[in-house]
């Protein structure tokens, strides 16, 4: 496992927290390591700012950004670096997350989000995609990206033996 | 007139002006001054941030921004000044809107976007609205807030003559 | 604090209480004077009409009103009066608040609604426009504005204390 | 023929005339007498308010409201009388008319609008549903809307002949 | 109160009787005469069809349908007779109801249903519009049509005093 | 080829022949033998309910519906056979097929329909599916799908040679 | 009774199971003899493939797929074989199963799947549809199908006794 | 510049050429090696599996599926391969993408797919985004990439100048 964080995983409000934890925990099983941040695009702009900004020195190399109702918190912190950011939209608000998906996904030429799904399997979808990412670049990530790819078949295998 | 601009019109791109000056030519009717820029909330997010942060002192009291797409611009602004922020969604996608709608309306607490309609129809409204603001405060622009108003009534009757 | 309500709160429907409360309990936050209406712009449409003609006189200056369905309420207050009005869209139907925010929001030419996000969210925004609009013309409005938005980033931070 | 109107058209934009011919065309193959006014909710409300009070006084036995975007037009007149009104969202917005179908659809308990499809197909239904009313009451109405009804099973089966 | 029924509800499935109960409420509470039937557009097609074929001989003036998912049951219907017939879109589905208001409004030209809004408000409505058709034949209905309005703005306004 | 129609293809309107001509296309490709009929669900209820009737006795095995709007079409098919009806929304209304989808495809349990793609894609697919469907019986069908399946991947692959 | 299955049912996680049990409920009371599969098209994507590939040899004649979320299981498995697909779309998602029913249902030209309405209502459907092909060849299925269906016609109408 | 290519694009019709051409334009303004091939997931699903297992053996590093309707290309792609797959959603249904975009971002748990946004712009961002996983590895692809994005910030300047 690498000593510094290489994800950086940020949300924009605490309340997306339990979301957020299962992007957490799919990480933790293949050992890579993370921070955690909570900074609202709107309510704490310079905040987020200075996250993105810094992000690269820090030595964060995928930043993860989970949000819901007009969620511009991914969208904001690509406008700031180009590390490769990852979009979570949050089914947080009365539409269910349509809101979220389309202000993560709908971006403009030039500045581009990798939007997941909507909610807790876009959460962990983020991590596998973050692993995948680094995968390129570390043979251990990769390593542990194949194993646990390989217990996803196990599980649906083990499911019809029931 | 007042000599120096009250209101700033920012745009997210170059390609939404035939939208936005439908405003510009509302404010024009309405002798309201203004002044016009061209700045996207993820390709330019420092000169976006700066017109934002800078606004109120430069006498800026209300700002207008247009947007397709994941329209972020609005929010972006809004984040960085306590000036009213009127949002302009713009049918610039295959969606026709419905993603610059959400993405301006569903703003998240602490931090509004006074959302006007998709297109041309908003960018008309969004000069009403800023003049209907500004009113409070000056009278000669509720002056001619109000033989605007009154202009408008007078063409729905006139149709009917014909 | 002002001595006469500055700000007018009008809901369609009783049923919309307790979202609109977030409204006033913002405003209490900010010492803003208001007073609260119900009526419907269908069941008591001349009730809903004089309030909006009135309003000016009365004192009012800024309207918000929160409505559910097919949400006009916003829209006809805003044909009866200059002052801005603020629309909160109410997700109180089936559809869960698109059915309101498309009525509020897809005002025609000359007759805008500073929409807000759907719900209890945009109700508190509300409040903070509101408060927005008022700070260009009163100071003490302005500061206690300030005071609000800094409270906000403060949550934020101190969340992540945590 | 009835000598003065039974049939009250309204429309919110004189840019709703394409759309609203077709109702004219459909009455009168039926032989139905009607006035066509336009009025729009927000630009002239009083005229509207006006024209919907003083509608059954003038011997109006059904009204017929065609409008786009956020459509309250029909929901305006219908809480300022208990004859029936017949809505048409018309697709003028660039939601084309989901955003008027639903403003006029999902009116509140107590208000009912008669809503029609989108567009020039729900503009002829409109004229279709008023004979329809009137035909429990006027027997030469009924006869007239029976041919027509005839002529639209015709019109099908020839269309297989060729 | 008239003998006999004047008003035909029918619905798609007994499920949906909690909602149409609203619209049985409602006639009730204006003295209007009604019938009730369970028959499915598709399960039961041909009752479906001598219902609506019959209903005008059996002195029924108005049909009211109500249905879920693609309710298609009010359309039909209005393929078999020249009876007004008000639709009322059932929120049964995972779709909330956006399927059956869709199936429900969208009907071709020539053969039009009168949509109300989705859900129970909308069973409450099909009830008045149904006696808002009534009221303009018999002065009767008129006046308890009257009466039920008032109520209305009866119970808007004293919810204020609270 | 089969001396007597195994296909029955069937649209609500005249309007609907070019799209569904796609279909006429692909059975022909496939030698598959088949009638055509015009007749509206709500039009010509009772032309459509013979059609569904008889069409079993004549000989046909798999009845394919297209329709727009509201499309009730492939329902009322479905109503009243128990031979597969596959339905083809078709995009003629402002909504873009969405609503012919949904009128489609939501059938209530019991009456299924087998619902394709919106529009012409759709309609080429109907062909193909009841190609499926016929092949388990005639192995002479099963044949000429392969065949016309092979074709399909031929195609892909030739394109990329350019 | 077939000794062997003739249709297959697939899904794409075991927690579609309560949503296809009502598939095999039906099938059951139509005594049609069948296998369950879990497979998903993006975990075990061979797996998936191979069921697909070997249905027909098996004697699979109609496979039913269900699945939630982007739902490609009826889709990659209508790429393997020309035997019949029937898609369940399933309401597993934030979006209530829109994103499923898309996913199903807009199959490009040449490989169809017959889909079905989302959720439980869907999976029932499936299998009637599934009964509906198959009666075309098997006499015996054709008869408990009628057997079945009239017993929709008697619920109806029991229903209406109450 | 790499002598071999690193990114793999692929598409699933040979009529989504113009739309991926943008990708191909962007990537050469970078100076990233790339290979094109078209492969539909439903018509030639063999190939498609082929590509996708074969691709990290020949180097491929990100792969960029573009697909329109019920988009399953990517999905399909990455069910096969740990390599990054970024989906664009393409708008050739009547749905303008919407059907495309969530079939491409609804992604189950354990296999992500990296959404862009609907059409070119999407296919302008895969590039990019492209761009961003590599200029973790390869430092001369991380200067061209700065380049690039540098660029866009003038573009959008140069345009205020005018």
């Amino acid at each position: 496992m690498q000593d510094k964080p290489l994800v950086g995983i940020i949300m924009g409000s605490i309340s997306d927290r339990d979301i957020m934890d299962e992007c957490v925990k799919t990480l933790k099983e293949m050992y890579i390591n993370f921070e955690i941040a909570v900074s609202s695009a709107h309510r704490s702009p310079d905040k987020t700012r200075d996250y993105a900004i810094n992000a690269s020195a820090r030595g964060i190399e995928v930043i993860i950004a989970g949000a819901g109702w007009a969620a511009h918190l991914a969208g904001v912190i690509a406008s700031y670096t180009t590390l490769p950011v990852i979009g979570v939209p949050i089914d947080s608000s009365p539409l269910r997350g349509i809101d979220s998906l389309l202000s993560t996904a709908q971006m403009p030429p030039g500045v581009p989000v990798a939007t997941m799904a909507i909610g807790i399997g876009g959460a962990q979808n983020a991590a596998v995609f973050a692993a995948q990412i680094l995968a390129l670049k570390y043979p251990d990530i990769a390593k542990r990206l194949d194993q646990y790819k390989e217990g996803l078949k196990l599980r649906v295998e083990e499911v019809e033996k029931d």
